[in-house]
């Protein structure tokens, strides 16, 4: 895809993401906003249920206030200790970050520190290289479900879609999919945009789409390339309305986490989401 | 512990690794060569069989004929391809490297493409983070060994030792052994030195050899830090003559392999290793 397509394709999308805002004088040019387009949130409110009111400009709210909600508060380093867990639950109870995202040997600890409040248990599956076996990818997501974990952010195999093994990523995905519809959960699939082609970033998402994927996620963190406002946009014209996009990778500050949402995003992954919604440095960014 | 006492440990394991030359003249001053310590070489045969004969300075073998059969010819990036995968195989076979170190998914490819070959299939486990839960890291090497692969890397849950879990991190690598004993495979446990302090670094190594670890590793190579003679030296101080010790992260010429061995490895991990082997940059060396 050429960068001119890729420009018209942002323009249209960010038109789009206008629309949204209808409700604030009133019209609504193609039904796309959340109150004109009822099945579309009723799609949204199946996979996500209470994030519907993250929505852009709806009901006079701001993207300011609503950025916590749409924050998956992140600390997937491998040296994190048992203690910054902690802290990391702490302050997602504090701003109401939507979830804590953590390896999955922390699940069980976090489910228990998050019992009786709206702070999700989000852990990540395949994570960060997206190649473990989709039968072990299956078990990883279950287990997790089991422990206390409400989403799953799961790698798609990007060796096997740079092969062209088409089927085998929409299978690889399908089978954690499944293990997640069982639980209730929500599923997001990382394509790790960063080592996608523009083509490969379009097929990833359809796949993952077809698959039974409640969002796609742009990127780990952990190889090259972060959330970019261009790759969220073009994620959001291929999965369409109904679908969430959690941007992440590299995401440090109010104007990264605004600007991803204004292209289209609806979750934002970070570990500098305390600095994101207070402008102070504080908290665990950095971790 | 400090950089004096490093010294002074690297020092004295420099003296041993000179013992191990000792059939060249004749004199064997503590009996730790792979000719009078007889038991030593048991047990590492038990661990790893074939890999004896790599051992340095021994019936005047030396390190640059033996450097091949030590190494690991490693591909783990996400992005690998099948084609790629195939030439890794090919390369593996034509150098005589020990094996093939791949993402879980390749298992099953290479295990076909190397079967009746002396070039085993290893993979990785846990990798790279070392932070998903014991009984899926157990479930992974089961079925990877299930499906061909003779030699597994596991990653030790990093986050865990440095929260001081210390029966946490020797329980997570003796499930895997099991798993690999069961199959007669051989173990290494990753302990990623590059976020670890020296005291981490011992206490990880001695959890190892409790556990069952037939060698320890030093770096996953994907995050900070990679091997070191000086944490070779200490590693192999603290698991003795009968441990294999892998060196991995960051060795891209023979020179480095050299260090290394010297050092107290009797194992590389590599990416680069057609060029190690021939100093031509050819193969896959980058990937």
């Amino acid at each position: 895809m050429d960068k001119q397509t890729i420009l018209k394709l942002i323009e249209e999308v960010l038109r789009e993401t206008n629309a949204h805002t209808c409700c604030q004088d009133g019209v609504c040019s193609d039904n796309l906003c959340v109150v004109h387009n009822k099945e579309g949130v009723q799609n949204v409110v199946r996979s996500g249920a209470d994030r519907i009111s993250a929505g852009i400009g709806v009901s006079g709210e701001s993207i300011d206030s609503a950025i916590a909600s749409m924050i998956d508060h992140t600390l997937l380093k491998p040296d994190a200790t048992v203690k910054q867990i902690e802290t990391l639950c702490t302050e997602a109870k504090q701003y109401r970050f939507a979830s804590v995202c953590i390896n999955p040997s922390y699940v069980r600890l976090c489910a228990k520190l998050l019992r009786d409040t709206a702070v999700k248990v989000c852990t990540v599956v395949g994570f960060p290289l997206g190649a473990t076996t989709t039968e072990v990818k299956a078990i990883e997501a279950e287990r997790a479900l089991q422990e206390g974990a409400r989403e799953i952010d799961m790698v798609i195999n990007v060796g096997m879609l740079k092969s062209g093994e088409y089927k085998y990523v929409e299978n690889d995905i399908a089978a954690v999919a499944r293990a997640v519809k069982r639980h209730g959960g929500l599923l997001k699939v990382i394509i790790e945009t960063g080592l996608l082609t523009d083509e490969e970033k379009v097929k990833a998402c359809l796949l993952a789409k077809n698959a039974g994927a409640n969002f796609v996620k742009t990127s780990t963190g952990f190889t090259k390339g972060g959330a970019t406002t261009g790759d969220v946009a073009l994620m959001r014209k291929v999965v369409g309305p109904t679908l969430g996009i959690k941007a992440s990778g590299g995401v440090r500050t109010h104007e990264d986490a605004k600007a991803l949402i204004e292209s289209g995003a609806n979750r934002i992954g970070a570990s500098a989401s305390v600095m994101i919604v207070t402008g102070e440095k504080t908290g665990l960014g950095g971790y």
